[in-house]
């Protein structure tokens, strides 16, 4: 008999392989195709690193060059693109507007009806340039400013800062923003990952795809939560607050905002890069407050909840990425939208591994199995009564 | 040791229970509540099934008057969104469109913020019955026609062929519709249910949710598949042409569309219900070819296959569907759209049932594992090369 695992959010359930990467959250380790993500963070760029994620390998100086220049020639988006954001609600959800501005990229993509592996990464690489373009135009045109076209003469970090707020950033602020990109590429089967590559096994395009994982980005236990724990924290605000919101949130049986993962059994290897940039850029601007409140969290939470569970809780990527982006002058509900323009890249990866690899099946689209409950006339089916005789 | 299970489409894996629907794959049993879709089918409307569907039961008289009047209320889109279908380009790909269409939808909804089930269900009303707008409207828009306001009087099914088409369909006609939207309006765990589900747990919005689920409808081997079965008859054209059709399908490898289902052992028993209504129509519009082509393909395409593999395959719901559906005079590419107008009720029941069901976990989102078999450098993670050396 068929056991039935039930109400699990598929932890534990292996559903496919992949070359793209690997998590042990037994041991925090964190591999992009072959290579530890800690030792690329820090050393290659953003464009570097999705050249690694699309293309299997990482690129020499000719063809990174190359690369960066089609990424910077397709920052552009399309005029109408622009109309529309100009159109929408100045309170709309960002995140709401970036999956409007998928589906409606796809209507200006040449090559959306060719279903070719050549004709979808060129789709990819189109979308991973244009992301940070609409995330900054539509902080601008919300905020009553016009938007800044982009610099091809930048770093896909430098230009999205650039574009954000006028001023092109000098090489450690961009360079922060850059390790961050490289750090949130990719991250293996993540619920918006696995959103893309679901969307991508029924044959979808890579643009439907895409815009199912910003869906699932946007959620509050996902990609929501780098905004959640800034809230926190601004929440909380001085030192002195840090012991009382520890003990009531968890008295209440609520949870501490970049505490816990769903794969990680010890810290998150990517929060070991992210927190000493969030100090450095903390003490660069004079304001090492909210790096102090995270360190202090951190040290307390995991105490208190040792204390209270009997077992260790630990740091994640957004608890520290939060504080760093609120340095970086980020508006607090764009951080999620930051954390798109970067997975971006590694989505495109998946849909093109669901949906060309030699290995994946061509006519299996994921369709799993329910288990049926709805006893609403007992072991039987009901039987239908006409309205007038209800 | 952890059992391996890759690349199934998780088919046969149980991954929660549910209470909305149950497809026997075996028997070809379609339930919905409780009740057998076969026994509803003809004898209620779309917005019967949909108040089921949502609200856990059928509704008396007055209970269904008001959700009537409440769907025909919410039915006018915003002006911004016809502003934005306006600016489209005319060959965009209608699902491309109504995807789009989602997420401009969201900003104008009142109750985007309000997280609560009521708040949900609110947006899931608004939302199933501004779809056929939707599709309605972009159909006579990129044909340069005026969009048709919804008229309050009609039921969804004959005011949806009323805005397509500027005439109010006899009942007949509206009937056939009707039906067709009743038996597509829920189906378990399909891939396009399963991706708003699978958004939805990250706590994501309804329209975030629905936004996935119509990327995952859009594509060829789901949703996608009415069209193309469509696309097959016209090709074929003529009935002295089938039995070539059959055999030069089958001997390069390729697959009948229509024929073959994930999740059936037997023919679908929608596909009962949809023949005699194409045939009816054929009739009616006197005009049998499409269904007669349907018929003859069936009977030669299942023994054909019977021959080659040494199994039986069955007829799915896509492949009466598709006459109909040209009889009516639908376009073949709406032929995908006109499927999410109806399966809209089933992802919001899902998603409802996803965020707030007394079992679902509140804190568990869909997480999947993968198999990592990125040999790139061997067994051990591959020593990074700084790109001047390499």
């Amino acid at each position: 008999m068929e056991e039935k695992v039930i109400n699990t959010g598929l932890r534990g359930v292996t559903i496919a392989s992949t070359k793209i990467s690997d998590v042990d959250g037994a041991i925090g380790k964190l591999v992009y195709r072959g290579y530890l993500a800690k030792d690329l963070a820090g050393k290659v760029s953003f464009e570097e690193i999705t050249y690694l994620l699309l293309y299997e390998e990482l690129p020499s100086e000719t063809e990174l060059t190359d690369f960066k220049q089609r990424i910077a020639q397709e920052r552009t988006i399309p005029d109408e693109l622009v109309t529309f954001l100009e159109a929408s609600p100045k309170d709309a959800l960002p995140m709401d507007i970036l999956q409007a501005s998928v589906s409606i990229l796809a209507q200006y993509d040449p090559d959306l009806k060719d279903a070719s592996r050549d004709g979808s990464a060129r789709m990819a690489v189109r979308m991973i340039a244009k992301f940070a373009t609409i995330v900054a135009a539509w902080d601008r045109i919300r905020n009553h400013h016009k938007p800044i076209p982009p610099n091809p003469d930048l770093t896909h970090a430098a230009n999205f800062l650039y574009m954000l707020n006028g001023e092109v950033p000098d090489d450690e602020l961009s360079g922060y923003l850059d390790t961050c990109l490289v750090l949130h590429a990719e991250h293996s089967f993540n619920a918006s990952t696995f959103a893309a590559r679901e969307v991508a096994s029924t044959r979808a395009h890579m643009y439907a795809a895409v815009g199912a994982a910003v869906g699932s980005l946007s959620g509050a236990l996902h990609g929501g939560a780098n905004t959640r724990v800034m809230q926190m924290l601004l929440e909380i605000g001085s030192m002195d607050k840090v012991d009382d919101y520890v003990r009531d949130t968890l008295e209440k049986g609520g949870v501490i905002m970049g505490l816990g993962h769903a794969v990680y059994q010890t810290d998150d290897p990517r929060a070991h890069i992210l927190a000493p940039m969030s100090k450095a850029l903390g003490e660069r601007i004079e304001d090492t407050l909210w790096y102090d409140l995270s360190k202090a969290l951190e040290t307390k939470g995991k105490a208190a909840f040792k204390e209270k569970k009997g077992r260790d809780i630990y740091v994640n990527v957004d608890f520290f990425s939060a504080s760093l982006y609120y340095y970086m002058g980020i508006a607090v509900d764009l951080f999620t939208p930051v954390f798109a323009v970067s997975r971006i890249a590694g989505w495109c990866a998946h849909v093109l591994e669901e949906q060309f690899a030699e290995a994946a099946p061509k006519t299996a689209l994921y369709r799993p199995e329910s288990d049926y409950v709805g006893d609403y006339c007992g072991p039987d089916e009901c039987v239908f009564v006409p309205i007038d005789e209800r």
